[in-house]
C-alpha cells in the first residue's frame, strides 16, 4: 500500500494519530521536501517518529517515482507531505503511477494552508482562484496573477497568494556547466510579494489603467500558520511592504468585500486600526 | 486558554498528536456537533481521548458562549470541531467573545473538507466560490447557488457544493407549540443535490435560458472523505442522481475546464468511462 500522509502545518506533533501509526510501521517513509516546509527539519521529525526518513526532492519524485513505489504491492510505503497531500500541491502523478502498477493507495489528510488561512477570520467560502506569486528576475516579471486577483475582487472574492519557494535551485552558470551546486533556499516574504504587487499597480497606472487593487486595499500577511509562533498581520497593501513577520513560510491574502464578522476578526490583527475605519 | 481544535475527517484517530495532548489535559472539552459529523459518535471519541466531552449544539454555542468560556483565563478549555475550526464553518463569534473577555486562544488545525476534496484530483487552485445546497421545501426552493456555480464555471473554476445538514430541527408544528421535540437528523446526499440542480436547469430552460451547466456536465460525488470507507464517483450530473455513495456526509463538485492531469485522476473514479471521452 502507498500511503500519502499529510504532516499538517507547524511541527512534528501536527501529524494525525492515524498518520503517525502508519509512519511508525511502514517499510519505508519518504519526506517530500520541495513544495513546503515545517518549522522543524527532517531530524526533528525522525526523532519524533522514531524512524529514518528518506528525503525526496523534486528530481526523485519526478524521475525516480518507481524507486519510491518499489515493492509497494507487498509492503507499506509512506510518502509524507507538509500540509495535505492534495492541498497546495497535488501528488496526482505519483498516485496515477501507483494505480497503473496495481498498487493500492490511501490518503491520510491533514491541515493545508489552503484551508488553515481561515484562522484570520476570512470565510473560506468567499475565496476565488488561488494564485502563485513567483520571484521576479531581471528579465522575467510575470503579471498574470494580478489579473486573477483583480477578477476575484471584482466578483467579491478574496485571493490567497501562495508565495514562491526556491529549493535546490542551480545558478544559470552552474546549470550550464552541469555542476550540481545548489543555491541556498529562498522563500518569498510578504514584503516582497507586496512590493511586486505595488510595482504592477504602478505599471498599470502608467498604461492608463485604473487597477481594482490599490495601495489601500486591505490585505492579510500570514507566517508559519499552525506553528506556536505564527503571525498574522492585516492592513493595507502598502503596510504589507513594512510588516515584519519573521521566518518562512509566508502567505498573503488580498481581500475583497468584507463582511462585518470578517472585518471584526481582521481588526484583531491590524497593523494600524485606522486602516479599517473607512 | 481557549483551544479550538480540529478533529479532521474520518474517525477518532484523525485528531493530531498536538490536539490530542490538549484534549487529554484540558479542564473541559466541548464537542461542536451541529455543522458536521465524523463516522464515529461522541462515545467513540470519549473512549479514544480517555475523557468526557460536553456536547455543544448550536443553541449552546450561540446563546451560552459565556458558559463555554467560563474560567478560561485560568484554565484550559477545548472546543472540538469536526474538520478545521475555520474550515467550512468559522467559529469567529466564539473567538471574538474570548478576545473581548481577555482570554487568549489558539487554533490547532486539521483537515477540512474545503481542502480534502483535492483527493479526487481536481486542483484546489482552480476552485471558485464555495456554495451551500440547502434542502428545498414545498414553499422554499432557492436557486441562487446555481448562479454562483455558473459564474465559477464561466471563469474556468470548479465549484465545491457543501450539502445541507439538518440537526436538532423542530417541525413547524412543534416550533409553534414551543415543544422541544426534534426531528431525526437529515443529511443531503449527492443524489438529492443533483436532482435539485437538474430541476433548476429545467426551470431555466423553460424561461428561455441556455444554462452553462447541463445534465452532461462532469461532476464529482464524495462521501465520508477521510474515512476508511470513503467513496468518490465522477460522472455527469445526470449520473450523480443515480450513484450510491452510502452514509453521510456527502459533498459534490461541479467541474469546469479539466486539465489533462485532473481528467486522468477523475477517470479513476468514473461511474462510466465513456463520460470522459468527449
Amino acid at each position: 500500500m502507498l500511503y500519502l500522509i499529510g504532516l499538517g502545518l507547524g511541527d512534528a506533533t501536527d501529524i494525525t494519530v492515524k498518520g503517525l501509526e502508519v509512519v511508525k510501521q511502514c517499510s519505508r517513509a519518504y519526506l517530500e521536501a520541495y513544495t513546503s516546509i515545517l518549522t522543524v527539519g527532517k531530524e526533528a521529525l525522525e526523532e519524533f517518529y522514531g524512524r529514518e526518513l528518506i528525503l525526496a526532492d523534486r528530481e526523485t519524485v519526478e524521475q525516480e517515482a518507481d524507486s519510491i513505489l518499489k515493492d509497494a504491492k507487498e509492503c507499506d510505503v509512506a510518502f509524507l507531505v507538509v500540509g495535505d497531500p492534495f492541498g497546495a500541491t497535488t501528488h496526482s502523478d505519483l498516485v496515477l503511477r501507483a494505480v497503473k502498477l496495481g498498487i493500492p493507495y490511501r490518503v491520510i489528510h491533514n491541515a493545508s494552508i489552503m484551508s488553515a488561512v481561515g484562522c484570520c477570520g476570512l470565510q473560506l467560502y468567499n475565496f476565488g482562484e488561488t494564485v502563485s506569486v513567483v520571484f521576479w528576475t531581471d528579465t522575467w516579471k510575470p503579471e498574470s496573477f494580478f489579473d486573477k486577483i483583480q477578477r476575484n475582487r471584482q466578483n467579491g472574492m478574496h485571493t490567497l497568494c501562495l508565495l514562491d519557494i526556491k529549493v535546490k535551485e542551480q545558478s544559470l552558470e552552474n546549470l550550464m556547466k552541469g555542476k550540481k551546486i545548489f543555491e541556498p533556499p529562498r522563500y518569498m516574504c510578504v514584503n516582497q510579494a507586496a512590493e511586486q504587487l505595488l510595482a504592477i499597480i504602478q505599471n498599470r497606472k502608467l498604461q492608463g489603467e485604473e487597477p481594482e487593487i490599490t495601495e489601500n486595499t486591505i490585505c492579510v500577511g500570514l507566517a508559519r500558520i499552525g506553528a506556536t509562533d505564527q503571525k498574522i498581520a492585516s492592513g493595507t497593501l502598502q503596510q504589507m511592504t513594512m510588516v515584519d513577520l519573521g521566518d518562512p513560510l509566508h502567505s498573503m491574502i488580498i481581500t475583497s468585500t468584507l463582511h462585518p464578522l470578517e472585518r471584526d476578526m481582521l481588526k484583531l490583527f491590524a497593523v494600524d486600526d485606522s486602516s479599517f475605519t473607512n
